[in-house]
């Protein structure tokens, strides 16, 4: 993008957070020119020998040739014990680009796995950016050997950078948790401001840990752990094209092997994990489009956890609701509205809404003792939460979005990402 | 409203159309301060005996007081041949407000029934304006002898101004069509701007006219019409509490009875109420909260009409797509995302999109001759047409929304309605 936009007042204080190593797994970055000028736009991550690796992808059927590709990995199923490799680039998301798509992914998938000595099925890709445009993939390949050059296990804050486009912050969380008294790491970067939404696998995060994981193991977690994350955020209701998670595990960090899912430690690992596609998808949302505020919407007492979520979604896509925050309106009858449209069962008379912990509506009406300058107070925080009571069942949901404002207008009413 | 927003630059030319009377309806609005001073908030009309009447509501589960009134009215049927009335507000919805909602409509009923004798059952009621606080019923029974002593056949101008809220300009249609060698009217009037979506009747709409239909007939033409009209639109896909649309036929300009749902006159009836419905319901997109674009979204060739409308549907509540169209970018990957997130079948390879008659998009990809500059300057104009062609089968839909500006922000995140 041409003009730089200001850092998210949302951003997570104290800027990219320090991230450890992960033996086994290296990164570089470097100055592509795939469409932006004089910033690093393409990123090599190097995964060991012997890792296993999970991916969940967009469900879109519009999806670009690099999540074709990587599906198409993942169903192929490991090469022997080679290593892996992740190219992603940003500026050009490869999306709706006919039988190119397809040709400039296999281009720069051969490129890599020469570089790397590893086989083509090997290499998960990812692209971002503007939909519909050519790659121009010989920019990527022409870089492969200056990126294999600078491999480095500290490169991963390049990487979280080579990644953005709208973004403002840089986006990266790391946990360690105890496996049969070894420690092992957990780190994950991601991307993604607009076009996030429900109902995808998530915009592009690549999590990296050292634990020794079972690949259906992996994958199970990633699948379960991404309907309680990346799946449960939006911006702004748009699903992208492009969407990829992937996880790598390469067992350096010599701790006992995950493998199952209900073992204590698959508990643990998945805890921390868990952890951390939670702060990292949170993180998207603190620098959604023109975000000033940042909104948890907690739903309980529906009739299932799926109703929970669906009314809850109803509530963090409406735009009426998300306008009455950006303006610190305390508007809870479009919350109210929101409930009604969401097709779930609801019952007016038993809904309650609480603003933080003032009561604001209950017994199908207002509350008696709120007061709308209790409501205002509240409502100028800059984090909020609204929770909702169905009172029909053990159903509930928490998911997370953002204000709607001039912000996001002014973004991509001028802005071709 | 306090300020007073600027008329939409999209209202149709020459303004409040020339209305007939129709027959055996009449009109009065008052000022009546329900929420608004100084204007007309307030409607009543005043329908004859031997009139039947049909509706169609919003299905949000938080519906209004006034809505499940309504419903229990319709579900009641007929109390003998005796008229019905109307009695509309502004200012205040009526919609969450416990059993006080339910109290404040029975009130106002049996006023107004008494007020016309008329049993209660055949008074019909709207509230439209904030959610959650309690109607000032007082305020309008207040004023019905005077709204009864200015009944006037001539009134449906002011009633149409009564009804509005954020609406920036009255909305009325009408239409003639001869049944059996006479010549029967249907005249229309609507209010709305935001809070405006799929999956529900319609926002306020009532509709006249002098044929005679049987209930049932007219209770399922309405039901069809709304599909393809009112439920064929959206501003930003927020479904209000209080949708609700009513059509009366007093079967005053003595043509032939329409009983049948499938004869010669119920199709001429049919198609001529199909164009007020639609008229109306474009109008509702045409005052869209901030919107300075209408948009028509053609869908062809999807799997069936269902699955057309979806895809319509996505593209049109997509706030990248209504961004873009509002910053004048022909930003047709958006399309493509719309496309593949509306969870139905799609083949990139075989979509088409035009702008109008610009082939933008063909087989996975832009179309060989597409220049930027043609989709450019046809961005510009203030009344577009998106055309997607799916390519799978014969399901084709057209739905209408406007765009996503600065204006719907600043409406929606100051002002309360």
């Amino acid at each position: 993008m041409a003009k730089s936009l200001p850092v998210s007042p949302l951003a997570p204080a104290g800027g990219f957070p320090q991230m450890p190593a992960i033996a086994g797994v290296r990164f570089a970055a470097v100055e592509a020119g795939v469409r932006y000028k004089g910033r690093r736009d393409v990123m090599l991550a190097e995964i060991a020998a012997g890792s296993t690796i999970a991916g969940v992808f967009t469900r879109s059927a519009t999806r670009s040739a690099p999540v074709l590709w990587c599906e198409e990995n993942l169903a192929a199923g490991p090469q022997g014990e080679a290593g892996y490799a992740i190219v992603v680039n940003s500026g050009n998301a490869n999306a709706f680009t006919g039988r190119n798509g397809m040709e400039a992914a296999q281009r720069t998938a051969t490129a890599a796995a020469a570089a790397l000595g590893i086989p083509e099925r090997h290499v998960f890709l990812s692209s971002t950016g503007v939909i519909g445009e050519p790659l121009p993939a010989e920019r990527i390949t022409a870089k492969l050997d200056e990126l294999v050059a600078h491999l480095s296990g500290d490169g991963i804050g390049d990487a979280a950078q080579a990644i953005m486009t709208t973004d403002t912050f840089p986006k990266g969380c790391a946990r360690s948790v105890g496996i049969g008294g070894t420690t092992v790491q957990i780190a994950g970067i991601a991307k993604g401001s607009g076009m996030i939404a429900p109902d995808m696998a998530t915009m592009l995060a690549y999590v990296f840990t050292d634990a020794t994981v079972a690949q259906p193991v992996l994958q199970q977690m990633l699948r379960e752990l991404t309907d309680v994350t990346f799946n449960a955020i939006t911006v702004d209701s748009d699903t992208s094209t492009s969407d990829s998670l992937l996880l790598a595990a390469t067992g350096r960090a010599g701790a006992p092997a995950i493998d199952r899912a209900d073992s204590a430690d698959a508990t643990a690992f998945r805890a921390a994990l868990h952890e951390v596609l939670l702060d990292l998808a949170q993180q998207l949302v603190r620098d959604g489009e023109g975000a000033t505020k940042f909104v948890e919407v907690q739903v309980e007492g529906a009739v299932s956890d799926a109703s929970a979520k669906r009314i809850g979604m109803s509530i963090a896509n409406s735009p009426l609701i998300k306008t009455a925050i950006a303006g610190e309106d305390p508007n809870w009858g479009r919350i109210v509205m929101a409930i009604g449209k969401a097709g779930e069962p609801a019952d007016r008379d038993r809904i309650t809404i609480h603003f933080g912990d003032i009561l604001v509506a209950t017994d199908g009406w207002v509350a008696p003792g709120y007061r709308e300058a209790d409501g205002a107070a509240y409502m100028k925080r800059a984090e909020l939460v609204i929770r909702v009571g169905l009172g029909l069942g053990e159903g509930k949901a928490t998911v997370w979005t953002c204000d709607l404002t001039h912000g996001y207008i002014s973004i991509n009413a001028d802005y071709r990402s």
